[in-house]
Order: structure tokens, then sequence, then C-alpha cells
């Protein structure tokens, strides 16, 4: 048995979670108060800064925001509590939540969902021992959590991207009229993925191809974009190397599998999504600190989950 | 970005793709004349097998069978055509395609998709090489592929289990009442790991939890059930460890990660999906073979398509 295919959809909408008061595409009357006039970028905040503060501080920058259907939405807390401290992560794990309250932070944001469904769906959990335990763990501490998922692609340029490539090392071979190839000198898979372990933190990556072959042309797609986005992306940018962070084994995989058969020389490097991603809940740290004086923003990773044996 | 979560659904109905001569739950008259009363036993078929009488000898065997939807439809061929060998695997990849030709076989039963979504949807690959090259080799050697899906897991008992279970030698774990569950006689993770490495011929597998914990109760998931499935098994059978084949990362890893951190001793041990139902292959030929006399039923595996570096 199988998951249905095809990329996710934004089925939420924002409003749904958040009051309008988060949503009006500015800071509230309270933290306004306080503000500079320079677009985005308050100067001095006696009052502090509301979760819905910083949502609004982010969702400005983001063309097109907030959406009318989107994931990122708030799992815990509200938008109308006070900030003492923000934490940036993948995934709000119990050891990032536990954490931030040794940190004394009360609001996580997060790139992937809290309660293990992309929609953070918890009917089906009602019963569920380990959903009660972290519910009430944030309940307990009042840790507000929002997801940054659609919005961080969204951004100009997409901050998991710039995140990711900063962590590489791979600046110089970036071209922003095609964001998602980056061009090599010309180095064996091999050294690539020796280079994506190491720099990334990656006990062992999956590899579909030849170790020597080599490699110029790299097709960049960290997460999951699924097996349609990772087969269009290579018709039409035919890349030497696909490089993401989770597939669907039926989908890229064979695909791959198959395309090597035929006679091509593309190749896959799969890095696992947790790790391929994390650098831009780095990135946004430096995109978030200067926007909320007198808050401190910390990433703390979640990391990878897998022991590889 | 994430695919859309979620078990697969039965999209398609059988008679989209196949003529009614071919589902009308009996064999077709011209192998009829060759068989015995004996349900579903030919005795002496001298005009031999069609695609559809095979198919249909199958589907008497499976309860409810022909099912209004499934995705267990002909890829490519057609039900009308002699069959000249059978070929059982979980992937028709080129390499089994060309295998199945060289044995001078023409029907590929397969128990995972041809063209790289769970419904083989081929409208947007029209244009894509890999799909070109692939189809026009199976259309030059007039091969049909059957998937073999949803009936095998149908099939009471589940044929992919029971080929599971006996590639690892757990035949006196097993009990039809509660058949997910293998109770074990408490085996370290780390040698059930082993174990299922050795006999399965997987070179690295993931693990999630403690080598060293005591594995005794054991819930038995090949393939990629999805998150819900895998999160609502362990709620039922409370296991010391899942065993799957595949998993999405923010959903099954994610729960067992903080179920661990919460203080259970649940362990995750992802397979890999292709080498995790691969046996169930195995299993078919022994159920097809004594039902198509004069026809040689052979597995061929697709095998592991990673390399672990």
């Amino acid at each position: 048995m199988k998951k249905q295919s095809g990329r996710r959809e934004f089925l939420m909408t924002v409003s749904q979670v958040l009051g309008a008061s988060a949503l009006a595409g500015s800071v509230s009357t309270q933290a306004l108060a306080g503000h500079s006039t320079t677009p985005g970028l308050p100067a001095v905040v006696p009052e502090g800064f509301t979760v819905g503060d910083v949502m609004n501080l982010i969702l400005k920058t983001i063309p097109g925001a907030p959406f009318p259907k989107t994931v990122d939405t708030l799992k815990s807390g509200s938008a109308d509590q006070k900030v003492t401290g923000i934490v940036t992560t993948m995934f709000a794990t119990i050891e990032v939540i536990n954490k931030a309250v040794a940190t004394g932070a009360n609001f996580i944001i997060a790139h992937e969902p809290t309660f293990y469904n992309h929609l953070d769906e918890t009917n089906w959990l009602e019963n569920d021992a380990v959903y009660q335990y972290k519910s009430a763990l944030l309940k307990k501490h009042n840790i507000a959590v929002w997801r940054f998922h659609d919005y961080i692609h969204s951004h100009q340029p997409d901050g998991v991207r710039m995140g990711v490539m900063t962590a590489l090392g791979w600046e110089k071979y970036y071209d922003d009229k095609n964001p998602h190839v980056f061009t090599l000198p010309g180095l064996s898979l091999k050294n690539i993925a020796a280079t994506a372990k190491q720099k990334l933190g990656i006990p062992t990556v999956r590899i579909i191809g030849d170790l020597n072959q080599s490699c110029r042309r790299i097709l960049l797609l960290p997460g999951a974009s699924g097996g349609r986005s990772h087969i269009q992306g290579i018709e039409n940018e035919k890349p030497d190397l696909l490089i993401i962070g989770e597939l669907s084994e039926w989908e890229t995989a064979e695909y791959i599998r198959d395309a090597r058969l035929k006679g091509d020389t593309i190749s896959l490097l799969v890095l696992g999504h947790a790790v391929s991603e994390e650098p831009g809940l780095e990135w946004l740290v430096t995109f978030l600190q200067p926007k909320v004086p007198g808050i401190k923003v910390q990433h703390v990773p979640s990391g990878n989950p897998f022991l590889f044996v």
C-alpha cells in the first residue's frame, strides 16, 4: 500500500487558524507604536513583540502573503502572546521544545509539521499518548509553534535554498536566473557526496549512479518536492546530478534507475529530508534577528533522526 | 515542499483498462475448453493461456475481486495476447523487461508502477525520453505488464506478507489472528536488523532506536503504507519494533523520534521499499505456477536501487 502521489497543496486558509489581527498585513497597533517608518524595520519597541507581530513582520517580506491557503498556521499558542525568545528549527521535536524552554524562548518557528502529518490534523491523534504528551508540554510552557514552510520557499530568493547554498559553500555556482541549477567545475559524484555529508553533517547518503561520474550541472531540490517535480526538473534542466532531501522510492528512484538503464548519465543523491533543509532555518535567524531587536532568535537544529546500519 | 499525505486510493476502475472478457470472473471460453472441473486448476490447456486468462485465474482467488477501483490494471500489452512465459517482479524496470525478453517471457506481473507514479498516468510523460524508450521497448517485444498490488495484498493471507515471513524464517512467530504482529523470543534490534539485511539481501537499513534494545513484539508492515497506518498500528499493537519498507520522514520518523523522547521504547527499522516486498513476488511464483501448466513462471528481482555512501 502507498500514499497518494502528488505535491502537497495548501489546504488550510490562514484565517482558519489565525485571528484577523495577526493577518492585517502590518504589525499590531501595540507594536506599531514603537516602529520606525522604515518598512519592516522597527527601531524601538518598548512593548516588545507578540507572536502575531513577528509573523506579520515576516509576511510583509513574502510576495503575495498572506496566502489564502497555506499550511503555515499556528500549531500551538496564540498570536497575542508576548514573545520571550524565538527558536528556528526543521521540526519542533520534544527535544527542541525542551531546549527552547531551557533558554527562555516561547516561540518556535518550524519548517515542518508538529504532529506527524502535512496538515497537522490532530483529530485522529486525540487518544495518542505521544500527541497528548507533546501537546501538554507545549501548553504547560505556553509555547507558540508556527510553521514556516510555504512562505520561506516563496521568499525571493527561497530562504531554504539560500541556507543550503551557503552551508555547501556553493554561492559562486549560483545563478539567480535559474536558481535550482548550480554549475560546478566538474567534480566526481563521490566528491560531491563527501562534501554534502561533511558540510551538512550527514552520516550516510543514498545514491543511484556511478561514484566516479563527473558532475557539472547540479539540480538542487532540498526537501521532498515529489516525483513529478523531480522528473520534470530532470526533463527541463538535463542535470548530471539531482540532489534531493527525500523521495518516494517508486517515483524518482525508479525513474533514475530506468534512465541509467537506457544509457543516460543522470545520477541521484538523497540527503535525507531534515538535514537537506535545516540550513534554511539558520538563514531565517540572520533574516529575522534584525527585525526584532531585543528578542533573541536562535537556531536549534532538530537534526538527522536516523542511524544507518 | 511535500507530497500530499494520506494513503493511496484505488482510483481507476478495472473496466477503464481491461475489456469485459478479461473480467468475467472466469477464464475465457478458449482457455476453459481445456480446464478440469477443479476450481482454478486447469488440467490440459492445448490452446495455452492468454494474459486475460491468467489474470482471471488469479482474480478468482481474491476475495471481492474484481474490485471496482484498483491500480491493478494492464500497463502495456493486451488481455488477448497469448502468454509465452511469465515474470514476477517488484518493478518492471528496463533490466527486468530485457531479462524477460531474453527468456522468451512476454507477461510481466509487477507489484509496483511501471511509469513512476501510483496511477501510472502517462500524459505528463509523453515527451519524456525515458518513458518513450521504455514504452517502445515494451511495444517492440509485445510485453504485457500487469500491476498486481491491491490484489496480492487482498489475498488471504496477504501474499507479500507470506513471502517476507518465509524469507525471514519467521513462520513460527506468525499468528493468523493478528497477521501484522510477529512475537519473537526477544532479540536485540541489532540482531533483527542483521537478520533482515542478510535474509532480504539489503546492504544498509535505516534505524531509529537503541541497537541493544530487546525486541519481542514486532509490527511488520512491508512497503509504504503511510504515516497514519504506521502510527495507528503502533497505537493499536504497542510493538517494541515497527519494521517498514518506506516512510514519509516527516510522518513516521518524527513520531518515533518524539515517542522515544517521551520515554517509549518503540524503535523503527526501515528496510527500503523494493527489498521489503520483493519476496512477495517469489511467493507469487509458487502460487501461480500450478495454475498455468506449460507456462514457465519465474521471479526476476528488480533489486535494491541504492548505494549507501
